[in-house]
């Protein structure tokens, strides 16, 4: 018997395999993104055609642009120059460990790297991304995989009866997790944002390559993570639809659900709590989100206090009107509903409410919610980290967050 | 309150968001592809700077090509034409329904259709695709999610103690399987090709859509399929692994695991039986796998008939010597070991003994296969689909092969 036939693939390369068992190499890749010793990182891309080549990544300096949600980084192109052989490279400077994103811009095209498989999608929207970590412990060695043991994660369907309709989610277990055991588990619900699906948390929040990490470093409770898809008018993500493989209207629908997030959000604790192994009380369930999520669990944690004992809002918003020039505190002092929904949660004793939010975000309303919370009497924690309105943000957040539950 | 913010893609884009929450779309992209009403398909690309670009995919006509292997179907490179507007199209014939891959040609360089956000991953080999569907029931709808009940599919990490690793594989569970409850299940153990991993048969198998399809028609019984990484140096995946997001080496590394691949499958058998609620005995455990997968589900019934019950092997390959010009059927009835294994197999009396060929592949060894089962006694299926050593073929097989199942 011979040795199987292997497909041999020399580099990173998006070409084409029609046939699985026989692809036939082609084009011109590059090795890129490289990292290099002293801890810079060199694109390259070859296209010798190409007037001008640019970068776009989160890597580069940002260009602050206030909007109406606040101040946005903005990126900012930055040439690559071309060889003589018609490779166009760039080098950053020393880059922090963390999880980048970027794409190639060609004559103004925006165009993937084609020497990067890797790559993030956010709803329609790819970019290639890499990692950089220097040492154990960083935030690019937590996002990455590393030699521990590993949880498992599933695409999970529910029925949403107050939905009416199976919807998806994914599932985070951690190592060890037994379903026919006996060691029960507590589960953080964790939101993602508007525009984002079930996937997010899992694909550019790297949240189970963090909770693996720290789970293993003793640094984080073994828990289970429920990551729901929050738009209430879809099933699951775009192709895991009967919409199917094509998406003719990428836009959202517009179409109000029939029922809020937190009318339906019990539905999905029911089917946690029936299929997992999980502690079922409030002491044991945490709620988290970012912006849009955040949202949710600020609405979901003042409608059904009994159910949460552990609350976290990442950037959540907009929590007050945004187009009201009155004082974020003041709207939030005059908001009878949102004053009694506090006032509910803080009588219920959670055990943590945490916020935290990037430093370079519209920063006013979370730290007016802040003093809110303070007045009403609560141990509230909050955590500010560099960034703006971005993944690096949310995924420092949830490093911090997760290692204050259960405990 | 106000509404959250909501990032608004207006069409299929491959830009980049560093920003999940604010993606600016940029960039040219077309309505590409479309499945026109009368069944033909559209491509269209922007890039007034090309002087050619071509188009390669699967609904293509083939060039076969004599190998060592056999006959493969070399893809061949169609012209796309340029509009006025720099936009370069291509319109098929009418395209019987079926999941088709493509890749662009643009003066020479494979590049990702930026229009079209959908593609699989075949190690580092990217290309976009599409299904076409007529009408339910057909191939394309098979392949598509419909309106269902699906099943979970999860990755989940196992300890190989044959292998002395933490392994990574794809579970697959049906609709309505509860690891509560009291039903028990079939499972299939479904094996990839040399150059897969354990993500093959979810992604280009489409196996988890047929699935759930097939089983909502009542065609299918329902089962747990469970999709193992058959690389036995590899614990998982490419990214999944510590090896981390880069990849620098894509080759196989092509040092030999410690065991064979059927000294390792009981690992597997084992994790499963004991996780999942199976029916744990050989009338309810089905083997198959495609190409390499097929040539290790022939070795393992072989040396574990007690074990499996129902055999597939698709396309399986090479079981002799394709560089000695002997043929097939002598070589096998020379093959001692072969022949006794065989013999075992059929003393055992497996429920189905199943081979699958595509017609443009090299039959003959199959065909001789099927010859010296037929003469020790076995009473053998086999099917011969159209397709070269390709997806179009597995996914063919393993539609044929589950309806026979545990029935």
């Amino acid at each position: 018997m011979k040795k199987p036939i292997l497909t041999i693939v020399f580099a990173l390369c998006a070409v084409l395999s029609l046939n699985a068992q026989n692809s036939m190499l082609a084009g011109h890749t590059e090795n890129s993104p490289v990292v290099n010793p002293d801890g810079t990182v060199t694109f390259r891309y070859y296209d010798p055609k190409a007037v001008k080549v640019q970068i776009r990544g989160d890597f580069l300096p940002k260009v602050s642009m206030q909007t109406n949600y606040g101040v946005f980084d903005a990126p900012i192109y930055q040439d690559m120059t071309e060889g003589r052989d018609g490779v166009w490279t760039f080098t950053t400077g020393v880059l922090i460990p963390q999880f980048y994103s970027y794409i190639l811009v060609v004559d103004g095209e925006p165009k993937l790297d084609p020497s990067n498989v890797y790559m993030t999608r956010d709803i329609s929207t790819l970019a290639n991304c890499f990692i950089v970590t220097k040492e154990k412990g960083d935030r690019g060695s937590l996002y990455s995989v590393n030699d521990v043991p590993h949880g498992d994660v599933a695409k999970v369907w529910y029925n949403s009866p107050s939905l009416g309709m199976d919807r998806r989610m994914t599932v985070y277990t951690p190592a060890g997790y037994d379903p026919n055991g006996s060691k029960r588990y507590p589960v953080l619900y964790l939101l993602h944002g508007g525009g984002n699906d079930e996937n997010a948390w899992q694909e550019q929040g790297r949240v189970c390559q963090i909770l693996d990490n720290l789970i293993a470093e003793g640094k984080v409770v073994p828990m289970i993570v429920v990551m729901p898809n929050g738009n209430l008018t879809e099933q699951a993500a775009p192709g895991e639809t009967p919409a199917g493989f094509f998406m003719p209207d990428m836009m959202r629908s517009g179409k109000p659900a029939s029922v809020s997030y937190e009318e339906s959000f019990p539905d999905i604790v029911k089917f946690v709590d029936r299929r997992y192994k999980t502690k079922a009380s409030r002491k044991y369930r945490a709620m988290a989100g970012l912006s849009m999520g955040g949202f949710q669990t600020f609405e979901t944690t003042m409608a059904r206090p009994e159910l949460i004992g552990w609350i976290g809002l990442f950037s959540p918003g907009p929590l007050i009107d945004w187009d009201d020039p009155t004082p974020a505190y003041d709207q939030f002092k005059a908001n009878t509903r949102v004053m009694a929904g506090l006032k509910k949660v803080f009588d219920s004793k959670p055990d943590l409410y945490f916020t935290a939010i990037g430093d370079q975000e519209r920063t006013q309303d979370l730290y007016d919610l802040n003093k809110v919370l303070g007045e009403i009497g609560f141990q509230y924690q909050t955590f500010t980290t560099t960034g703006a309105h971005e993944w690096r943000v949310w995924r420092d957040a949830v490093v911090e967050f997760t290692q204050k539950l259960f405990k």
